[in-house]
């Protein structure tokens, strides 16, 4: 304990960074920064251990801005203790190009863990790095060989109290019992639409003790800095449960408009700005201003950091050769690649095996990789049993308490609630040592919208596995069968969306899943059953699309996906039979790995000169892409039996036959035919 | 007070209904129809007022089942009570085009409020039905006119009250002290993982407590009727605040499984359906039974609320001749239609008129027909100054208490609830005499993608004010900036997109979403300014795309939307001055309304012969429907000011004319060149 003046001189320099990084960007949000310094310069000075020369090592403690509009508090912290971020990088703060965009980005910045600013995610991301760290620290950790004990730390506001994704990850957290989460709530009272007596009146306390948390109030935290170090310290202490500290602050404060909705999303005025330094006692007419004493404090913490990593290693060494094979895997872990010859595990099919759903294909090659990829984590939004995601000798991640598993376990109850999953995953992804995977129906990976859109920003090696992918989950209905969602998570950006049509694709979905460190993947699979193919391999479905079924005299081209694979292939004989035409029939189990193939093999596979029809129960958007026309459901679907539901909407071999003969008729007069791979310009990417 | 053996033989008629109709669809839920049987009869016949022969009546009490999969209870319910669902419509359960799929949907089936089955959303409906009823209680109702009194009733599962969507709703219906509110926790234990001490240990009531809500427990819900009653009862009661009463159920009560996840959805075996039936003195070999003397009591309940309806109309009628504006105002609104003559009230442009956002545009639309629109509700998830939803005279929907708004208050607090905002329009729209407008940034329209594709799917007019719609809104960055948000919403059935580029088409865009009475709009609008186009006019913007800059002798057609048109605009002079190139824009501002005109017209829009290329800032999945070429965006975008990021992707002049350059020459020897409003074949709708 004990704050003096050069305390009060660090909080009050990364007040200025935040008002001139604001007032020169023009835009920007300096209300929380100001509100938040205290709590920010005491966490970080008192209680968090990292070395901001490495801003990767594992036992690092984590911080989480959720209310990631606040990020000029995080850039000058990380300037301030010596990340890779310099002076001129705060200067030009929101500018392009910079590594302090206008929201925290986590492959951009040294020292930013998560990608946060939609509200929320940040909070729900934390839970997931704390998850990880229990079960990291759990599986790793040995008597004198403390290798994973770090704390997860995150700031929220009222937006992120306010958003479902955050309740939801909350609720999960008390759950778990994760005492190694301590998240302090900024309580100032605004929001954008002013005071938040206007929507939000709930007592947020109180429902964080419903959750299971433990909560305590800071009641000034503007000036009470033994209070804000003393409510920490009992935060660590309580080790069975999650901590909330409610810390009510200032908004701006400092800032003639201090504690108004003014000084929320806005820089502050000139006048305002000089107002803020003299009150401060910084120079009115000077910017960016960092007293040497302020540096000096911060780096020598930063250098206490570096030294407890040298330490670490130095255990770390110690324990590579006492705990060989787990100290091999944990290093192996960290590099991001898998056990060398993981993937001879991966299940291969004859076309003599059974017909199965590829929900099933998909728990087949969870089962029989999860003993050499050890760092596969599954679970499910509660969907357990419909998404096949546990593999049988399987152990719940779980409290001991519970009686029913233990934070070795790797298998995660996320519960209902798809968007927490999803946040957690990124959190649990973003720890460095896990891969997660997470099963709901593929309509319901929409309500995880917001989270799913940040693991393919933030480049999170996260596996959604999205069951029941079509109207072919049959029963249950139009509000459970996807018409839009492939079209969605296909238009986003970094993101691979697997709608594999056998066995074979299913194993090769995995491959590249595993494989691609920096992309998240859906994949889209069938409750009802698929035959295994005729000429499907993994090699061929590594590459996203290939030829299934060739004819040197076709006189079309069936691009398809999934289930809708083994119909285009009953329909290549209808059409042969019926029509006299002769279709070639291309799998093209993942678009954007396909897009990645040279432009000669693209070719290969959907040729020009003969016209392409694309087959996919679902959405004909972005299909035009790939062929010439598009079979598909631009409708909402049916409850029934699938195969009545199928007929209904003439996912037969004679629908399909029947479009493909009129798309060979409408082309017949066209020169140049070129396929849709050929294009006039390429796109930015 | 007092149960007799009818109430009991009622109860167990919908007990087996239940078992027999999944049992005949081989599909389905029957466990919490089995559990929640008896809360529903006392709520339906002892609480509940409605008639069958009209669900349309506007004082009814409203009922959502938002545990919907349990939808055989509702069908059963609606069956017995006299509504238009027959025996063999339930024998018909989940088979196609049967009015009682799988989940109940609002459009298919009388009596089904709100569609549901994706969980948390029909509470979040409830919540929104019960804000319409307060509003237009307090806006119509008069001394000895209490037209508008209606309760709305949800029930509820372990999986809704997991789902952050709930939770934000039921944070606001607690803000909002909605008393009318009545919801009914099936605290059954079980969720699909089995029990829900996997994943779901809070205290949920407490919760609710924290929220504000009214909370009771009825510890034996199997067969405490009295309890029950009195719980509802109490519950109708209290009158500033909502009511959450925990019913502890056993799921499948009366099977050999009951209590387990094994009926939670699966039909019960064929020995424990006969089993269940003579436990309840039912014939066991005899399948949907219903005893007279239980359509006795419930056609009689119904000719009660038959005759409740015959007391209000005549009330109703009263009123009209005592309150004749407001009398012929709500009937008016009960049938949907707007006042003759609002859309003269549209703001029309000049090009000699300032260029503004289009945020900026919609918000005078709503300045300019608040007045004539009185059913219009507008709203903001806590951005109301971003979204510029809020007319100058706009009351706060508020209870009065809080001093700053009333219930007749037209202006909704969502707080930071995206997901809770949509589904709460979404019962805002279905309870009949409101048009709910609600903003938030187009990139976390996604967050409520669960409830954004319900409003689509159970045809709701409710509009998304999404404002910040692309690369356009600058510093905010990558997590703020819309990728996929169009195409997504593209891809989703009975959507309107509309991205307008000014001020006559902004107008437009309005008077096609406030007219259109079955389909949900998404407004897509700038943050940054646009100029007011040659040739734009409201007329033209309400075919979905024009011809807005023609010329004979084009070699291209650029066909664009909101801020990219007035870039193309500039484009065609470049390519003519620099490039000898003439070209021909076309505004797209909404495909959905476009793909409706007449293939004539939409051919003079985008012809045969020239090629045509897409300009816009976003994913160019889907484009390739109106283009042979696409100039998008299909990464993730920057932090920066808005023209330095348009430069940094080539949204200029410059890179717009680059590319159609190049389109032209590589079409140049394709003949013949066909428009891609051509189709080999036309989809199923």
């Amino acid at each position: 304990m004990g704050y003096d003046k050069v305390d009060e001189l660090a909080i009050n320099t990364i007040r200025t960074l935040a008002v001139d990084a604001t007032f020169k960007a023009n835009s920007g949000h300096p209300g929380a920064p100001m509100g938040m310094a205290p709590v920010a310069h005491i966490l970080f000075n008192k209680f968090m251990t990292f070395n901001p020369k490495n801003p990767d090592w594992l036992n690092r403690d984590r911080f989480v801005l959720s209310n990631g509009h606040g990020c000029m508090l995080q850039y000058a912290i990380l300037h301030l203790f010596g990340y890779g971020v310099s002076m001129e990088d705060l200067k030009a703060f929101r500018q392009v190009d910079s590594i302090c965009p206008g929201h925290p980005e986590a492959h951009d910045t040294p020292g930013i863990e998560v990608t946060t600013g939609p509200l929320g995610q940040g909070f729900s991301n934390a839970v997931g790095l704390a998850v990880a760290q229990a079960h990291t620290g759990a599986v790793f950790n040995k008597p004198g060989f403390d290798l994973c004990t770090n704390y997860t730390y995150c700031f929220f506001g009222d937006g992120c109290a306010m958003e479902g994704v955050a309740s939801e990850a909350a609720s999960a957290a008390g759950h778990l019992q994760l005492g190694n989460l301590i998240c302090i709530w900024d309580d100032n009272h605004i929001s954008i639409d002013g005071d938040t007596k206007c929507a939000f009146t709930e007592d947020v306390s109180k429902r964080f003790e419903a959750y299971g948390w433990h909560v305590q109030h800071v009641k000034d935290g503007d000036h009470d800095y033994e209070g804000i170090e003393a409510a920490i310290k009992k935060a660590q202490e309580v080790k069975d449960k999650p901590s909330m500290i409610q810390l009510t602050t200032t908004i701006g404060f400092g800032s003639k408009l201090q504690g108004t909705g003014g000084v929320h999303g806005n820089p502050l005025k000139e006048d305002d700005c000089k107002q803020v330094k003299e009150k401060f006692g910084f120079d009115p007419n000077k910017s960016f201003v960092v007293p040497q004493e302020v540096y000096d404090m911060y780096h020598k913490h930063a250098s206490e950091g570096a030294a407890a990593e040298q330490e670490w290693n130095q255990l770390f060494e110690k324990y590579q050769s006492e705990h060989k094979e787990l100290g091999a895997d944990l290093k192996r872990r960290l590099t991001g690649k898998l056990q060398e010859g993981w993937q001879n595990k991966l299940p291969v099919y004859k076309t003599s095996d059974k017909a199965v759903g590829s929900r099933k294909l998909s728990e087949a090659v969870l089962e029989a990789i999860h003993d050499v990829v050890p760092e596969l984590i599954s679970g499910s939004a509660d969907l357990t049993g419909s998404n096949n995601t546990r593999w049988k000798s399987a152990v719940d991640f779980q409290p001991k308490s519970t009686g029913i598993g233990e934070y070795s376990g790797r298998y995660m109850r996320y519960g209902v609630r798809e968007h927490a999953m999803a946040a957690m995953m990124n959190g649990m992804s973003a720890y460095g040592t896990i891969i997660p995977a997470g099963g709901t129906f593929l309509n319901f990976v929409s309500y995880a919208a917001g989270a799913v859109r940040l693991s393919s920003l933030s480049h999170q090696r996260v596996i959604y596995i999205a069951t029941h992918d079509s109207i072919g989950l049959g029963e249950d209905g139009p509000t459970h069968q996807p018409i839009e969602t492939l079209a969605h998570f296909r238009a986003l950006p970094n993101m691979m969306v697997w709608r594999p049509a056998d066995g074979n694709e299913t194993s090769a979905a995995y491959y590249v899943a595993l494989t691609s460190q920096n992309t998240p993947s859906i994949m889209a699979l069938t409750r009802q059953n698929l035959p295994q193919l005729e000429g499907s391999t993994i090699e061929h479905g590594i590459k996203g699309g290939y030829v299934l079924l060739e004819n040197k005299d076709a006189n079309i081209t069936l691009v398809s996906t999934g289930s809708e694979v083994a119909i285009c292939l009953e329909a290549a004989k209808y059409l042969k039979e019926n029509n006299n035409l002769q279709a070639r029939v291309v799998s093209m189990p993942c678009v954007e790995v396909f897009d990645a193939q040279s432009k000669d093999y693209r070719l290969s596979c959907i040729p020009d000169g003969i016209p392409a029809m694309s087959v996919e129960v679902m959405s004909t958007l972005g299909w035009e892409k790939y062929s010439h026309e598009q079979f598909g459901l631009n409708r909402f679907g049916a409850s029934g039996p699938y195969l009545d539901v199928y007929k209904k909407f003439e996912f037969t071999p004679e629908g399909i036959a029947k479009r493909a003969a009129a798309t060979v008729d409408f082309y017949k007069d066209v020169k140049p035919l070129r396929s849709p791979i050929n294009r006039a310009f390429l796109q930015l990417i």
